[in-house]
């Protein structure tokens, strides 16, 4: 039983991630994904996504269910916010994906976390998307990330593990992202 | 009532978005905008993101409702499959701006949209994430998109309009993404 409980850290099995880094190490097929999402559009602002299978470790996966997403835009942008608009979708992916890369590579390190909260700021210019301006692109100009993290670990230990987040790894070639960690 | 009735062009008001145009080309401060989303881990590959305020046209704007994100990830990268995972996110986010912003540059050019579907493809290799290789990134590879769009336009015409969609900005600039347009 003591083996069992240990291999959970962050609410992490430990043993079974790291069964899945080893059958990748010794075979690179099995870490080839691909995943996928399936969009239609209501009208105006409105559109819905959904995403259901996906392909990983060399075969075809489901989803225990569909996962589905509503789009939507704020009156001001002549929507009827019925949903988060698209740049705050792509602010949730980052903070999902640099949220769970911490966790796990917390767990694979031996450290503990026991809370972990952020918070995330995209500023961009209408301009850009309205074709105003050539000089200014449409999508964040900046983007500003606050991580407050309550664990015994030093925070530039934790710092480390941001750039394997995949979400993290597209935007940050794009967009500059600045970061700061609290720990306590 | 003709008059009101031509404002809207696949369920756009053009005319209230126009307005928001004019008023940001007027004055450049009026297009600043400000997203933000807060995340607060869970456990293991659970966390939740909400969005819920933002700043625009010179002013803090509430969302009619906060909106709610679960992330997770599958079974087999050590999860409990709560919820999307945020790489999911990032295609949903990608479809969303794309979608949207044919449907009003579509409206703002006179041109109808009558049904428009699209999928999206993401092709990415842990050993990036696992660190099990320097040369590989952790994000995506590759996007593949594909468009089916029931217009009378030439899918041309379609394809300008989407370098101005803020998410394909982002990600395009990092990823590489090819896009078919079907019409019919």
């Amino acid at each position: 039983m003591t083996k069992l409980e240990k291999t959970y850290v962050n609410g992490v099995d430990t043993s079974a991630l790291l069964e899945t880094v080893g059958a990748v190490s010794e075979n690179p097929e099995m870490g080839r994904c691909e995943f996928r999402v399936r969009n239609e559009w209501v009208s105006g602002d409105s559109n819905r996504s959904n995403t259901q299978d996906f392909y990983a470790a060399c075969a075809e996966h489901q989803h225990k269910q569909v996962f589905n997403f509503q789009a939507g835009e704020p009156t001001l942008l002549a929507g009827h916010d019925e949903g988060a608009n698209p740049v705050e979708f792509l602010l949730s992916a980052l903070s999902g994906c640099m949220t769970t890369t911490v966790a796990y590579y917390a767990a694979l390190n031996g450290i503990e976390i026991e809370k972990m909260e952020s918070s995330y700021k995209g500023q961009l210019d209408l301009r850009g998307l309205f074709d105003l301006d050539d000089s200014v692109r449409p999508g964040y100009q900046n983007i500003y990330i606050d991580f407050k993290i309550k664990t015994d670990a030093p925070k530039e230990k934790i710092s480390e593990f941001f750039r394997f987040s995949p979400v993290y790894d597209v935007i940050s070639k794009s967009v500059p992202i600045e970061i700061t960690v609290e720990t306590y």
